[in-house]
């Protein structure tokens, strides 16, 4: 292996030179065997924050990240799908999403992480299920999605061990906001674990990490042509994040609010983003020729209860207790319910989601750190959305909790999140915009 | 003592704003106690070399540094003076400075490094003598200067350790090429010392540091605001470095060349930039009014015998063999001498320094790694300058070297670097400007 001196590759990608997929992989790979120091990678990363990284700088990273592991090879003829999402409050969207694209005929390898900060995590949600087992090696996880078109886990470590370390150092050094940085993590991921066709739903608002469109649409043509270039066909959905996603943000009340919504009492706003995906996984993979056969088939695959039972089959296979799909207190209660009541009449201007998120995390309902508890139970209800009108003491949710007195400020923090202002508002879209490979 | 995240101070430095005086001075202390990791401050420094430093910064980054070790307080009414060279092929002027900057009345704290790379260092020259010693404590090095006018010494660990350890890191991560950090790494030393006023030697050209003269002058209004703001006056005069300095390169050799100029056998380019560094100390402390009085007395600590007289108790008091300054042979003689010769006629359009420096590197006149040992005896005497006129086989030089194997190889390597063609080329000048404080 030819050998480089790691200053000299810092110094080269710092005066605007492109490296090459020779000197990309020397540096990962001498990071992640300790010859090259973690000062030198902080300084390579932030190097890369401020010169960007090109179509084919992030190629290589994305191939060392994915050879840094494992892969999942599914049957070439298996239609293997998935989405991923860019985070966001109340984004429950894959709960539904994974047991309908496999009621259609998809088959869905998910591998999804833990909230942190203000955003929640997949594998929260499902861990409200008693006894629900995320973790796997790669050889189960490839057999129960083959066998049940479905499995939702937590990356193993056998899968792209390089992201896991650099994502880790970029946490402490900042420069986790580098769109190059960020699809080589991304799709190494989704590359990795077999995904043929890969929808992602590219949040884009004040609650987002992308500002606006322009910047999205930048991140979404990387994604995209870092896809191609693995032969994985990638569809992008620009959705609105300013306002929080369903009605439900908290564990046990989001998975209540997806198995509502599998039995049919779908909400508008979680219908509209959920059949625009699924719609472009099955247009993608060449199961749906047309968006309206695409709808066809997820009106079926809900209205027949297929998609219900996938979930449940998937709930009882991961070890879960999946009687929970008629009683949802076996997921806990929360001891008080506290409503939220706006103060002044008008329409919602902003919604802080942000905020919202980071009120809920002193209910237990989020964390700040990898290591705090959770209460499953704890969470709200919020029903307005930007452009709802409200009157003076209507209410904008309510607030589930087991600790009375902090739920009293995190419901005060909640109401203050909504901006209402007599002057009308109009509501926003939910999809900007959709683009295809 | 304020608690800051370090992840958020990087964060803001990165997105464009300037950090606190406070915010500076927790990151460098937390760096220096460990609570702040080596990856997190590589992470800052690339910050720092992609958003520039304000000079409140660079103001608060000295400050720290100074703060990080013990200063040297000379009596007030003591005009304690110092040059800083931004360092070159061939640049022995510290040797001659210092004592005729002594002889003139000025007290002069040198604290010198070592060579490494292309570049010599002035400790390396000072240890060609037999017996020679550069390591002394502050208060040594104070009591030296006081009454001597002169001592001329490595840097301490007691004297701005926080300097050493970054710069150390920078030297790793590719972050040495930033005009603030290099502002407040150079000045935070000079202050220390208790230099009153300072000149700087800033190299411009092909074999220097700095480029063009824009971007020299560009670090030249950082280097004389920092001194300001701690209550020093600094001068630079900006000098070409696309010809060595003098004729000799290599230690004993430089040495040699150093001595006679202070027996008064001066070369024309040492001789101007020497009296012009030394008349701007003298001007800048108020020892002499103007160029013409300072030049008289510049003549005559030459002329007087006294800058010598003041080198020879120098080398005595610091342990050193002044029998040197009569017989250079105590110095060690190289075996083999050879002439490198030119192969064409013509003028010297351009001298590639670096390529000379690195080359003499093989005999061992230098050194790649701070362990590699020295040969002093080695070196060249090297007589023409850009705009010379050379016929075919007229001598460039002498290589000597006590290794005639790679010696040879040494010598075709420095004919290398004279570029001559038949077109006329006219010399150029080797002081391009002033700027006074």
């Amino acid at each position: 292996m030819t050998q480089y001196n790691p200053v000299e590759l810092i110094l080269k990608k710092r005066n605007g030179n492109d490296l090459s997929p020779e000197e990309i992989g020397f540096f990962i790979r001498g990071y992640l065997e300790g010859s090259i120091a973690e000062y030198q990678m902080s300084a390579l990363l932030m190097t890369i924050f401020f010169q960007g990284a090109s179509g084919a700088e992030i190629a290589s990273l994305t191939q060392t990240y994915i050879e840094s592991g494992k892969s999942l090879k599914f049957p070439s003829d298996l239609p293997v799908a998935d989405k991923h999402s860019t985070g966001g409050v109340g984004d429950k969207i894959s709960l539904m999403l994974a047991p309908i694209a496999a009621a259609c005929g998809l088959y869905v390898p998910m591998i999804s992480g833990r909230g942190l900060g203000h955003t929640g995590g997949t594998l929260d949600k499902l861990e409200a299920i008693p006894g629900f087992k995320v973790q796997y090696s790669l050889q189960e996880f490839q057999t129960m999605v083959e066998r049940y078109g479905i499995a939702m886990v937590g990356q193993s470590s056998e899968l792209v061990p390089a992201d896991k370390r650099i994502y880790a150092l970029r946490d402490v050094t900042a420069t986790v906001e580098s769109p190059g940085l960020i699809t080589a993590s991304i799709m190494s991921k989704k590359i990795a674990e077999g995904a043929k066709d890969l929808v992602i739903d590219l949040k884009v608002g004040s609650g987002a990490f992308m500002p606006n469109l322009r910047r999205a649409k930048e991140l979404a043509e990387l994604l995209v042509h870092t896809g191609q270039s693995f032969g994985q066909r990638v569809s992008v959905v620009f959705s609105n994040m300013n306002s929080p996603l369903g009605k439900a943000v908290g564990n046990a009340l989001e998975m209540v609010e997806a198995i509502e919504y599998l039995k049919g009492n779908t909400l508008p706003d979680t219908k509209q983003l959920t059949d625009a995906l699924v719609q472009r996984m099955l247009i993608s993979s060449g199961l749906a020729s047309d968006e309206t056969t695409a709808q066809a088939m997820i009106d079926t695959a809900l209205s027949s209860g297929k998609a219900l039972e996938i979930f449940r089959k998937m709930i009882e296979v991961q070890g879960g207790n999946p009687g929970v799909i008629e009683d949802y207190s076996l997921m806990g209660t929360a001891k008080h319910r506290i409503p939220i009541l706006a103060e002044s009449s008008g329409y919602v201007h902003q919604i802080d989601s942000r905020a919202i998120g980071y009120a809920l995390v002193r209910v237990k309902a989020g964390r700040m750190k990898t290591t705090d508890s959770l209460d499953y139970a704890a969470g709200a209800l919020l029903l307005p959305k930007i452009g709802s009108f409200l009157e003076t003491g209507e209410p904008i949710g309510e607030l589930f909790c087991n600790d009375i007195a902090e739920g009293k400020q995190v419901a005060d923090l909640i109401r203050q999140a909504y901006g209402i202002s007599p002057i009308e508002k109009a509501s926003e879209p939910l999809i900007y915009e959709i683009m295809t490979g």
